[in-house]
């Protein structure tokens, strides 16, 4: 009982610090030779929409972007002109998802309560998006946006259909992924030390045998990896213009 | 050798005769009010895209249109408008997509080859799709376009994560699904019988113990179930215009 009141007497006495580590390290093989974290979505590289929804919202107090070593100047830049005063260090990430995450968690100001990580390819997480799993988080120690499965899915071999999938317990995770600080850097060296390949962080935290809590994601959250993506992220942006979104 | 050499000789006497059934009789719940088939899309229904996508490829002879009651009327106005003269009927569908589907396949000419089943609410199948689909189903008795999935998935239970899906063999299946005639008849009606709700027509196939085959499907292709899709739709036609898809 005490242990709840001093937890409470805690969340009032300030709301949790919250860092967002940018990851926008990866390679753009098959952006056609545009590195797609600076392909131009609505005249503004696409990171830039990406760190502007982070800096708006009032959730988080810090935000760290990790890029390639070629991209470091240009990205410094970038969150230079565009003040983006919540960015507090771009740093160079590695070869691997993973390191470039753990490179962007070693930045992370130490009093950091909750981290967020979010993939730089998307430039178009709703602010309602960002708010939910942020709370979630602060409640549960680990949360992911998701949207439900629809599509009819199949497991198939060679070119041939081997089964239909059960699609009713199916979600596809998005980003931002929320964890309670010393959770996902537990979790990112272990995956680290282990040489385990990610695609997401969740993956890591449900390796430790923890539970990651979802919340309403968003179909406007696209990730831009093809010249099809930048398409719609304009058709998206367009519509939020005119209001339709 | 002599029955291979039948085949062929049958093969070059005449090419399949393929007939399309577009299933246009679902309810349209999640539209807000506007039946998505007929929603406009870049000035036109809907539905009468994905009819002309049929009417404009040569490897078919014949469209069936399964609707509802009470769109009959309008739905057969529109073929006679716009001049949709491979539309041989327009028929009213049932309560589930297995009897909408039956219901059409009892129209398709009974000399009928292969017979496609596509979702009326699919208006951009790109030709080179409809092509491929047509060309391993003659090959092969059924062949179904899909696109590899390519986010991270996760089986959820009551909002927590249970595990990371392995993707690698994941794909999601759209239309035109392609059948040889007397498969898919005999498919969908055990299905109906059993009373087996259907998300697509491959499933019927698949629990005969048949093997479908994939072919490549398009991001293009898109099914139109929310207004965000008429977005996504409209900026694809659009860029279509602008010769960038």
């Amino acid at each position: 009982m005490l242990e709840v009141l001093r937890k409470l007497a805690k969340k009032k006495a300030h709301p949790p610090i919250c860092s967002a580590v940018i990851v926008a390290a990866g390679s753009a093989r098959r952006m056609e030779g545009i590195d797609k974290v600076l392909a131009p979505l609505g005249e503004l590289p696409v990171l830039v929409h990406t760190i502007y929804s982070f800096q708006d919202c009032p959730r988080f107090d810090e935000i760290v972007v990790v890029t390639r070593e070629d991209l470091l100047v240009e990205v410094s830049r970038i969150c230079k002109d565009f003040q983006l005063d919540k960015v507090s260090k771009v740093v160079v990430g590695g070869r691997e998802r993973t390191d470039s995450v753990l490179a962007g968690l070693r930045e992370v100001r130490p009093d950091a309560d909750l981290i967020a990580i979010h993939d730089g390819a998307r430039p178009l997480a709703p602010q309602q998006v960002l708010e939910e799993v942020v709370e979630r988080a602060a409640e549960t120690g680990a949360a992911a946006p998701a949207i439900p499965v629809t599509d009819t899915v199949k497991r198939a071999r060679e070119g041939l259909i081997e089964e239909t999938v059960d699609r009713s317990e199916l979600w596809t995770v998005q980003t931002p992924q929320v964890f309670e600080a010393g959770l996902i850097r537990a979790a990112v060296e272990k995956a680290a030390v282990d040489g385990e390949s990610l695609t997401d962080e969740c993956g890591a935290v449900e390796r430790l045998g923890m539970k990651v809590s979802l919340t309403t994601g968003s179909k406007e959250n696209i990730k831009i990896t093809t010249p099809f993506d930048l398409i719609l992220g304009e058709a998206i942006l367009e519509a939020r213009v005119r209001g339709e979104l």
